[in-house]
């Protein structure tokens, strides 16, 4: 076998590799970027900033469609095994989870438009709270993936529940001020779906830490996926 | 080349193929049935059924992960080219939209829960309409999957609309309820969140028939997906 040949194929496909893991961290920071200026837009309730971030989500459709396409080229051109078919796997679902995460980005960014119509909540104050960590979890996981670190991608995976501990309690603090002065209650809607957004968001990060652990370890995550989001039960103070 | 040989290899790779189809269409036929229960429970505050919804998802789940493992192993062992590889690859992506619808009928069946324990508002009736207009859409995407058919796939992509304006009404309707009368707003908020549940699973039946339609045409459905979901910009009625 003509040995120089085989590296100079076997270096082409490692390339190829190499090119997706760039376009899927490219894809996240984007991402990233788009979640911080829809937080920021919210607090600072800079229109100008939330139209960007609305702008910006057809750059990252934009990439998960390249993602899709090469990846699907890969699986058409190489006959990829093991941890190479994982990673191409898996680099098509991060890049649907991605795609969806800009999209909340995209979501939070619109309704920040209309709570600036409106005059500003004491509760806006713990979208930052509630949002950084959810940034932290995607920006985290990223890492992650870039250096295939497990013990980092289950660290993110834990820290779901936090995120959906600050939802839950600004859920309840909404409903309140939202039964106390009715005057509240379009902001207090808003402000509701902004904080379920960035649930989702961490929820997103949570699946994504799941698959760069199949990924390296050819296994699925073991433990149940703490479920944080007990709003959906919640009856409301009314109840006795 | 031995003919019989090769008959049946191709012949167990379709069977391979038509076998992932079954599952992608028993998943949907589950999800469908998920949905359908989740919102008969709200109608008839049955909270036994909504209990077997949430449940049952884990049914949905299992198929998803079935899914995955079937189609990653046709990747592995057979090189799948051109439509095959679109077919495994479109399979993939149904499962993800699939568990999803699930997992928004989980959340339905949990909310109706919550929605027992307050008076029934009149809004509620709107529920089933929007209800079942998502649910005939998740049926004719896994029909036009099923067949083939472009252009039913094609058709149910904009009915989404029709989803999208009811979900709008019922989503300003709700608005005027909790501003008139504060013991609304719990419920309220949760027939808000159940109305997004089922605003979000029409985009999820939307995005299977453009999977469809790529799966079987090889491009993308070209039209831009109209966006209906107005709400997140919503200024509310206190507004000039």
């Amino acid at each position: 076998m003509d040995k120089g040949k085989t590296d100079h194929i076997v270096s082409a496909y490692d390339q190829e590799l190499a090119e997706l893991s760039s376009m899927i961290l490219r894809m996240g920071g984007l991402a990233e970027a788009q979640l911080a200026s829809a937080i920021k837009a919210i607090t600072t309730r800079d229109g100008e900033l939330a139209e960007r971030v609305v702008a910006a989500d057809a750059k990252v459709d934009a990439l998960e469609a390249e993602v899709d396409e090469h990846a699907t080229r890969m699986l058409a051109l190489r006959q990829p095994m093991a941890v190479d078919l994982r990673a191409i796997v898996a680099g098509l679902k991060l890049s649907a989870d991605l795609e969806r995460i800009a999209d909340y980005a995209k979501n939070i960014a619109k309704r920040s438009l209309a709570l600036n119509q409106n005059p500003t909540l004491p509760a806006v104050h713990a979208v930052p709270r509630i949002g950084g960590l959810a940034q932290r979890m995607i920006s985290d996981v990223l890492d992650a993936y870039a250096r295939r670190d497990v013990p980092m991608a289950i660290e993110v995976w834990h820290r779901d529940e936090d995120v959906d501990q600050l939802y839950n309690s600004l859920f309840r603090e909404l409903l309140t001020y939202m039964m106390e002065d009715a005057r509240t209650i379009t902001s207090g809607t808003h402000l509701m779906f902004v904080a379920k957004n960035i649930e989702r968001v961490g929820d997103l990060a949570t699946n994504m830490a799941e698959t760069i652990y199949f990924l390296i370890e050819g296994k699925t995550l073991e433990e149940r996926r703490p479920k944080g989001d007990d709003t959906s039960s919640y009856a409301g103070p009314d109840q006795g």
